[in-house]
């Protein structure tokens, strides 16, 4: 199925193209709400009213995001909340263990998880219909709080040498827990998985096996570039 | 100073009057800040992911109502943030005296504390130049969570007495605590003060007294009828 050029049709002919765009939809709906209410908790935790003024703002951002998720799924008929019901486990346990413990590093979980989860998001949308692509794309490119985070973090990098291996120890556990918890989803929601993953029984597998490894380069690369331009190795 | 119609021209030439505004729209900032605050931290103890993600929708809303004072202070000149800290106390010390221990007092604390300090700003709002009314207006006249909170209180209040008992009573003492946080301000600020209070100097006191008396009465009005709205006696 990777190879086919999918279309809006395909959403009411195709059963499991549907089940698959509805988790899409529903996780990352879900997603956003998570991040709306990190981001205003971390909004009471900063250290100066600007600070808390610039995260109020992304929250509500995130907020908005979310509300096209929402919009789309109730545009196809579907019950937003039945959509995201399978994703509150996985999506409150990764949250629980990787419970930031101040505002740096609160900072850096949505610098580093929320984009490497984004960027993966990114690349599933490559294989989708284009309007859903492009709902997808607009929550998933958002970039208005990466360039305000990448600056915080840089600055407290550079200001102490245990800051830098604290954040750079932090992100790796966050990666850590993301990739734990996107295996539960991998297996748990086949219709989403099967969204991404080739048909490995299909005539061209390994030529689709071939481009999943290279989108997964695309994701660390990324992932490494971010760390590096807080300055720190990924 | 009561019955001269102000014009925006005064928030040049009359530094009382400019004083007077600028610490009005910081102290509406500052509670906008913290509106969006706690309407997220219920957004994450609500019961439902539909309630969790229309309070995420209602703190959003909030935000981008800070977002308009804040743009409004900017094109005054003013660095908000300084306009806000005198109002950081004791707006801090409302919400810790007044911290909800569940999602219903969370609920009653925005439909009766954030709206009665509303419906008192429009009433300040209508001695101000055209200009700062609209901005104020459009920020305290925001009903959106009104109809939501409203719903959601009435049901509960009719399906147990002693929650009607429980709400009754937190919302005398959210009124009570309001009360005694209001006339911090109005001891500490004087030129906010002076926006609302007549000059008792002046020929014509009496009248301005009297039209004072009205307004308030106004205002308490309003808060009755909302209590009445969700069948509780204020």
């Amino acid at each position: 199925m990777g190879t086919v050029e999918r279309t809006a049709a395909d959403l009411t002919t195709d059963p499991e193209y549907r089940s698959g765009v509805i988790d899409l939809l529903g996780v990352l709906a879900y997603g956003e709400l998570m991040a709306f209410e990190r981001m205003a908790a971390d909004s009471a935790l900063a250290p100066t009213i600007s600070d808390k003024a610039a995260l109020a703002g992304h929250a509500a951002n995130e907020e908005r995001r979310f509300e096209a998720l929402r919009d789309r799924l109730l545009a196809m008929d579907v019950d937003p909340e039945v959509a995201m019901t399978p994703f509150v486990r996985p999506l409150e346990d990764f949250h629980a263990q990787t419970a930031p413990s101040d505002w740096l590093e609160g900072l850096a979980k949505a610098y580093v998880g929320d984009t490497i989860a984004a960027d993966f998001y990114a690349e599933v949308a490559q294989k989708l219909d284009p309007e859903t692509r492009d709902v997808v794309l607009n929550v998933v490119g958002a970039t208005d709080f990466l360039e305000y985070a990448a600056t915080q973090l840089e600055s407290a990098v550079q200001s102490d040498p245990r800051v830098a291996g604290r954040i750079a120890l932090w992100s790796r556990r966050l990666v850590g827990a993301a990739l734990s918890e996107a295996q539960r989803v991998v297996e748990d929601r086949p219709a989403l998985t099967h969204l991404y993953l080739p048909d490995l029984e299909g005539p061209d597998a390994a030529a689709q096996l071939d481009a999943i490894g290279l989108s997964l380069t695309r994701v660390i690369d990324r992932h490494n570039a971010r760390m590096k331009r807080i300055q720190l190795e990924a």
